[in-house]
């Protein structure tokens, strides 16, 4: 049995002595029979367990299910809970429990994640595939939360900023690649889910990437930092979120840019720097090299495109095509709901003889897809 | 009615809208009746309520309880349980569900928090004594994850450093505060529960403080990173979890010393570096002083204190008294279950002559207890 992380043997054991030294544990504890959940076995099947003496149902959903689908957990001898589930493929998973219902994250699994305003638990099954967003032993690089004015959203607001291995101790200067997050999300996801300092730090290592300064910023533009709404926000509504249109991306290259080229040592021009985003920051990523096609020299939109209604971009295409740019490249899912969005920028890619790649994987809406394609996009930049 | 953060009916509208434009949200959500989760009312009272139509027991573990007590919700027709409790000091709390026995966090509540291998729920109840652990509009420093060479460890290993509003502009070299934590957590601990970064953010604001640079270490020496055991880490024991005594407080100050006087921009001398730690941190802090007597200038020692059986060290502490320090400082709380120890230390400090402030706050093992010592004991350093 190839036991994964989960700690609860090694936890107990420091719980127990750091208790005879003053243990610094405040979150309660549960009593109950002794297992740990998940445990991925030699095979790739992955058992999950969790102790209730009284609830009437348990089941589970996970990334490797589908939308809203639920499997029930079957109750043992000891109130245990339990279910295998798989061979699942070598991969990062995030999975919930409903207990009677309320979503949980599985009390045994000290791994979790948040999205947006939900939290899941998480599972590596480690594996060649899993390699690339693991914590492996490679020199790592700086992953660091920092506060900037935006004049243009009259905020003060958070972003991350990764520096790559070795910054600190050399005078060299770097290229920056802007990656934004979806709709729902924030400036945590990009390493949360997206596990952004990983990917980087492994590909760097392998000589796959070039070492570069990723900006993760917060595209809401009614927020200061995650779950923080801008104090004078309105409450929204359809109608005024559509006012903020356009806003975000005019404080990226207004607001950010000069601040991360002020702060940093930064190669200066188009042809170093980069900028994709999933989602509603695909659609951000549109924008902001439409509105302005002379500050990105490479483009990823991934799991996104063109929304219906959006009309009049003929021209800015044309600008950007004729501004010169290095890389355009697109991601979608075969089963993804926006399919016909990422078409009508295909369309419209072609239409204006803008030169890209397309990379159509299997997978629908997922951070799984956006994984691959952050890991995939950045070995492609700044070369 | 305040209602507080929660970002509930937002993000309905963020969804909501962002499915028209591609949400990224892809953690599942709950079906059944709308409401928020906690609600602070204009009198503190606080009401905490779950929707399940199955559940036989719904009960609650709040930070403003003692240990392991729980509190019963009670059902309503439309199945959400809810529970009012309070009115709650105005200050920082975290909880529990415990649905059906298994704990879970909120499902409504966006603000989630983790100590160790463990996951709660946050609530804040505004007022004054908030203000100091919160977000507020002020200039903020920057919180960055650092990875580093620990040669005494034969590790490379991860923690945080605060470098305070203003380093990155300007020239100045900056004191430095080494920060803690204790048993079962981590490098995450003193920002995650400890709020570290905003409290000096806000101390430094008001001119209470003066900017410093904290460095967070992890003093787990079997870890490279908060959950991640080093490779070849035996399994614990308590046997050979002692065979890590010392080992630590060495990398402290072989390694980690060094790496920041390299790395940033840093006052030199014992008179620039202050250190404190909570509980197994504070042991930590005791060792290291002692064993390095001319390292530290500044020492706090949080709900800690000499562990019975450690003999021997009224002659280190003489040396370290005799070396020179600028501050000895001492917090604990009256019902704190480390009361012995850290009479113990408080009688060697007597002993030896070492000049010392002590606090004897209400409460316990607590992180409340922890986040008032901080904002107490920062104002103190480097006058």
């Amino acid at each position: 049995m190839k036991k994964r992380i989960f700690t609860a043997v090694l936890l107990l054991v420091v719980v127990a002595v750091s208790t005879s030294m003053a243990g610094a544990q405040e979150i309660n504890s549960q009593q109950g029979p002794q297992f740990d959940s998940p445990v991925v076995a030699d095979d790739n099947t992955v058992t999950f367990k969790v102790h209730s003496p009284t609830a009437q149902t348990v089941a589970i959903n996970g990334s490797w299910m589908g939308w809203g689908e639920t499997l029930d957990l079957q109750k043992g001898d000891d109130n245990v809970w339990s279910v295998t589930v798989g061979p699942l493929e070598e991969y990062m998973y995030h999975y919930n429990f409903f207990i009677d219902g309320v979503s949980a994250i599985d009390p045994k699994n000290a791994h979790a994640l948040r999205d947006g305003v939900r939290y899941a638990s998480m599972l590596i099954v480690p594996g060649e595939a899993s390699e690339i967003f693991e914590i492996n032993d490679v020199p790592h690089g700086t992953l660091s939360q920092v506060w900037y004015d935006s004049p243009s959203l009259n905020l003060n607001r958070r972003m991350y900023v990764y520096t790559p291995p070795g910054y600190e101790s050399s005078k060299e200067e770097y290229p920056v690649f802007y990656l934004l997050h979806g709709g729902g999300g924030d400036e945590d996801a990009w390493t949360s889910l997206g596990r952004t300092n990983y990917i980087l730090d492994n590909l760097i290592e392998a000589g796959k990437a070039l070492p570069m300064i990723v900006v993760m910023t917060n595209g809401n533009a009614f927020q200061t930092s995650s779950l923080k709404t801008a104090p004078d926000a309105p409450v929204l509504t359809r109608e005024n979120y559509r006012q903020y249109s356009g806003l975000f991306e005019k404080s990226l290259v207004k607001d950010v840019i000069p601040f991360v080229e002020k702060t940093y040592r930064v190669k200066p021009g188009k042809e170093n720097r980069a900028i994709a985003g999933l989602s509603m920051g695909g659609g951000h990523t549109v924008t902001a090299t439409t509105e302005y096609p002379d500050v990105f020299g490479y483009i990823g939109v991934f799991s996104a495109g063109i929304w219906e209604g959006n009309t009049g971009l003929e021209e800015k295409f044309t600008a950007l095509k004729n501004s010169g740019i290095n890389l355009y490249w697109v991601g979608c899912g075969e089963e993804d709901f926006v399919m016909e969005s990422n078409k009508r920028l295909l369309d419209m890619l072609e239409q204006t003889g803008i030169e890209h790649e397309y990379h159509e994987s299997a997978g629908g809406h997922t951070w799984a897809n956006w994984r691959d394609y952050l890991a995939i996009f950045a070995p492609k930049l700044f070369k």
